[in-house]
């Protein structure tokens, strides 16, 4: 939180996040069964008078970091100066929050960049009886699929309220949910046969690099099943008895995903404690090839050294008299092999073989 | 999620599975107390006609992936597009739904393969007044034993409504959890007699393979509780207070298998810290060995190491004078005798044998 | 599960368990304030003729292997067929079911085998208004106590009803749970003293046997709260007010029970952690004298090797000057007591000794 | 649990504890706004003589093991002999259970011993309209500051009901439980000075300890929190309003408490995996050192081994020429720091060092 | 918790913690939408006189070593002695409790020191109809930007009542645990990088001292969400709906701060396990270096070490006859390249390179 938003008074219209795009751009489509109207809006001010009341209006709006324009669409439509707040900031959780005339909705759009990390954006929707306001600072193309489909006169959703419009965005941005859950499966996968005899075994990073990511996805997502129960609990109100059945097909897919993400979890907990079981067997038998041969030899080196000393026996009888002997060789050779042998029958019987 | 899914509006029959059988078989058997009928149906629009009103009917359906005679089944009967679509995607978790003329139910059939490994298909019932639909891609034997039954005209289910003929297939498909957990426990006693002293351990890796096979199956079990549960509350509705019985029964043979798959998971967690702990012991055995036999050879190689130097007594008295005594040699004897008895006393004072 | 479990359908009368007596027999206790009368029963059939409506009858089964007898007492009280299933599914946890006439209460009974080992019985009551009917396979002599006190017509038991008689059975089973819970104890108490200094550290199996045998009496345990409290809501129905102050009473002791089982087990959890601390503080210090031993001799058997070699110095000046200087053979001791002495620094430093 | 307290049938009086004290002692204290009045009775029988019906009573008896006058008091003064059972048996979690005329409360009393171990007594009450019966072995002196204030005509308990002076027993109890806590803060404060840069670390069992006392002095403090919460629930019945709000006080406290017992948990988990995280850290520089010293010093000693070898040249051209070479053993000086620096260099690019 | 403390009486006014600044001070600012006035007010007699009944009036004080005036402030206000209790007893967790006149709210104020390290504060806060009362024992500057505002005659904390007050006092407070969270998540990002490769790894002690921090800005934060909950049910009470709106959304910002603070001791959980894995692969990586070398030449030492034997050829012919021998030295380097060669390929295959 940088110093502005700090020193502000609550209700201020502070952006929280980075500037992603030139401008801001309203977009207003409208449409009812018969009719599909689009138009770019250049100035705040026209809004009000472009809205048809008797369609269903989506005012599309990106770039947040031009508060001060955002502020004027908020007084223009009477939203509280808290919501303008909360849209403004980006690091929020999911929520859904009934005011008088309209309800308020924050989700978060998660894209996969090119390398395919995550990139988390911030959408808020506010849903009245005969427009659907949407706020982002870029937007990506997860909308694309919905604008095609309203400028089909047959489709539901032409058929259907803002509310239906509403759970249309929120199912766009439920769908592309899917496609990062399954990203993670094929991470997973792909270290999963690291595991494999045979394999040659990598770093972790990568495994706990997938981890990271799961908990952010749980950030987002956890918070949106409880948001779409606030919403289906609008069933009579804001919320149509269709849509309140589409509503909880949403929370159904979500359920999906959380349940994905919690079992992705655990796999990877697995995955990390059978790599350091893995490592730790390997640390033994590393250690125990060590031990087999220095145990053997270091006891057979002490031997040869005995008989490399240089005591004279010319000045003793008692100086290492061995090596005269006329077997001595092939009796120290003989010692060797039974320390050597001895050696291995008690490795064979400790089974470290 | 293959793209098709993704960009397809909600509601759309996709089949998100993989095509097992042929062609897309429907099957009606129709009974009531006097009389029995089975029949294979050809074309999906002759179904009306053969479903006998006062009977009931179970009409079984296989082949989700001929999705457009499954989406006429379902506006045939008058099913909801979400249904349907629910039906096609194979990778919902178990869920019970109530609708004004019908009840849904998503559940998980669990098979074991000939290798033991479990096979997971998923198998969705409509039930209605009078009579059920079942839909699942490929059949298994599962179901057999219930249209053995059916034949005989003094068995419970000739006698009782197409609810109770819901709860015997949804009991066929716990009883083969029953399989599936018996053969997790055989898996786990082979395992568990690894560490009897004296066996050699083997890799810990199939223990993990277990431990999936459990994740998987408590993904399939866990939400089929809730879903009886849902289920039972319909009683006096679709459910008849006899079936109701029957299916509290069930929810306990249900909450038998849940306790089974915790314990065991609880058991495999004590397993594979066992197993940690074993080889950590006996990692500890193999250093001790090594260090034990370093510790009293390193030393004394040093010393037969000194009186192999090649210093000429010759040039000077101070140089190796040893190497001319008459007891030099037993004497270097009596020094290493005394090294390597001190520390075997030193280990044997740390209790290291 | 046999397969007979596996294909006979709901509510057939299968055991589940291993025959473990040679005939069922059936005892009927029958009393009130003023007589007693006890009876073993031949045959089934005698059994309703033999009960006396006036007082509390106490019927005794055991040997559940007859199914076909079972199945007939069944059918004599009029006792649904799921519950006769149970009664002969030896592998249902606890749970209690009330039905219009009567109450269902499975519980476990556990005893300790010569070697401390547990052993697990299912028992099953039913309870109508004026008896009780118990099933086991084997009865173990856990009821003998209140056998006998049946028989003083001053005990608090003969001047109550049947529903106090299956409190003292279900507290008679409660109170073997004390025992069970006092043998682990005792193992947890001898294993702890293994942790005191100067002892010596055996294997961790009998630690994770110990938490083997507590997940087992906490998977009896556990659901038996719930049971009795089941048991405690139908005070005024088939439970008098005074029966219902014991059976909170009993609620209580198995509140002591549970709340034992999970502190022994967090206890256990703290004796491995301490066990596997110290296994690695041991290693640390069997490494660090294979260490500070190896790097002191090492490079000194390096140096008198080096004095070993044999290059002529009759050949060159250059070859092993040394060997013929006055004072090279105490030179190379004061080297290799310097090098000795450095590295004793060195580790002093580091805290190794 | 003794063999006697297993046979006795339920509601039979049996102490389960160890005598502490020689003889039971009952002592009366009475008093009003204006009266105040000490004695010691003698004899059982003397009870319900002194008691004043106007005034608070407070009879605390000491001795449990005398079981057959604890028995007495309780029937002359109506109590449930499942309370006296409850008295007697020391092993009972912390309850609150309301009867018809008295409200009976257990709880633990925590003393530190002398060498700051904690001993754990056993402390029941029973509340009636104008008297608190209290029960314990051994008393301590917890209660003392109580008394003295009792003498006090113008404290606030002199001015209050017998519920007041419940709640003020109470307060007692729990604030030893603040000493408790912070000689366990003392001790965790003590060890955590170990793990700073330079100190030497000692074993981890104190550490274990402490975790031990934390998992008993948990168990008497979590069920005290719902004792008091039940107790609460008795506003307006026994417990007067202004008590409640003291009560409600008391529950913070306990918050507090347990919060702290928590809390401290969370820290001696983090001491435990520190200290483990830094031995491993120690074992890997000490294998570090291993390493490096014999990795560099046995391949020259192999070196000097083979310069060693007594090969005759005489024999043969190809028997070590090297030995007569002029620069043989510069020559071989110059391989071998060739060798020793390589390897530093290779561990320096290692970041061994 | 010192002695005075443990023998008072509850609601005795002890100060538990340590005195910070010399004196008390009261400061007093009081306002409406037209006036704004502020005094320091000298003496608490004083106090009364000030307030301005129809204005709202902030009463800051701090100072609360002196428990007197202290008590003083609480008699005037008709504050309940237990209320002035835990204002002074700065070990309070954060609570919110409702009397009849007023509410009391008790938060923690976290400041960071210069040091980055964590400084917490007992701030407690009266709320009544027209005014609030702040305690503390040293005020920090966080609410200063209050005042300021306080002094703009537009702002809405001008326009609203005491409770508006109030919320803003505590989002000063909530807004100031950003700044720590914030603080925190740099710290974790800095030791992030270490484990990027190619870092040199340091201690784990400041990741563990983060993980203590977190622990104590939990213990903090979570009771405050409760604490704002209890708030917030004192809608058309204490606080109007107006001010509801804001503590919804100071509820909203405690959410985000407690999943921020959840999800950075996960975040640390990885760190701390990642460190630990990457520990053992290098360990690992150390002792395999350890063990090629060691196990390649330790057995070349050995064969050279026989050849330095002193056994005399002139005595024997079976004494080292190879010595003699015209290839003799080649064919012993042969033998040694070869076993040098065996290993090296058996390692290979190990995949040990």
């Amino acid at each position: 939180m940088d110093n502005r938003k700090k020193w502000a008074s609550p209700g201020s219209p502070i952006f929280t996040g980075t500037r992603k795009v030139e401008n801001l751009k309203i977009s207003l489509i409208s449409y009812d069964k018969q009719d599909f109207s689009f138009s770019e809006i250049e100035s705040v001010e026209d809004l009000p008078g472009r809205i048809v009341e008797s369609r269903v209006n989506w005012i599309n709006i990106t770039g947040l970091h031009d508060t001060e324009r955002i502020e004027a669409v908020g007084k223009l439509f009477g939203i509280h100066p808290l919501v303008i707040e909360d849209v403004l900031n980006i690091n929020h959780s999911p929520k859904c929050e009934s005011y008088n005339d309209y309800i308020f909705v924050i989700t978060k759009m998660i894209d996969l960049n090119r390398d395919r990390s995550m990139n988390i954006e911030q959408v808020s929707f506010v849903l009245a009886r005969n427009y659907v306001i949407s706020f982002q600072e870029d937007e990506g193309d997860v909308f694309n699929v919905i604008r095609e489909r309203l400028k089909n006169n047959d489709s539901r959703v032409r058929n259907s309220g803002a509310d239906y419009l509403l759970y249309r965005l929120l199912d766009a941005i439920v769908d592309n949910y899917y496609m990062v859950v399954e990203s993670i499966e094929d991470k997973i996968g792909a270290y999963d046969n690291m595991f494999l005899p045979g394999h040659r075994r990598g770093s972790l990073r990568p495994v706990y690099q997938v981890r990271k990511e799961l908990m952010k996805l749980r950030r987002a997502v956890f918070p949106l099943k409880e948001t779409i129960h606030v919403l289906e609990k609008e069933r009579g109100n804001f919320v149509s008895h269709n849509t309140y059945l589409f509503l909880r097909d949403l929370s159904d897919h979500l359920r999906y995903i959380i349940d994905s993400v919690e079992s992705h979890r655990d796999m990877i907990t697995v995955m990390i404690e059978m790599s350091m079981s893995a490592e730790s067997r390997k640390l033994n038998e590393i250690i125990k090839v060590l031990t087999v041969i220095s145990t053997i030899f270091i006891p057979l080196t002490f031997i040869v050294g005995v008989y490399g000393m240089n005591f004279n026996p010319g000045t003793s009888k008692w100086n290492l008299p061995e090596l005269n002997w006329v077997y001595g060789y092939p009796a120290v050779w003989l010692i060797m092999l039974a320390v050597a042998g001895g050696l291995i029958i008690y490795f064979k019987k400790k089974k470290w073989f």
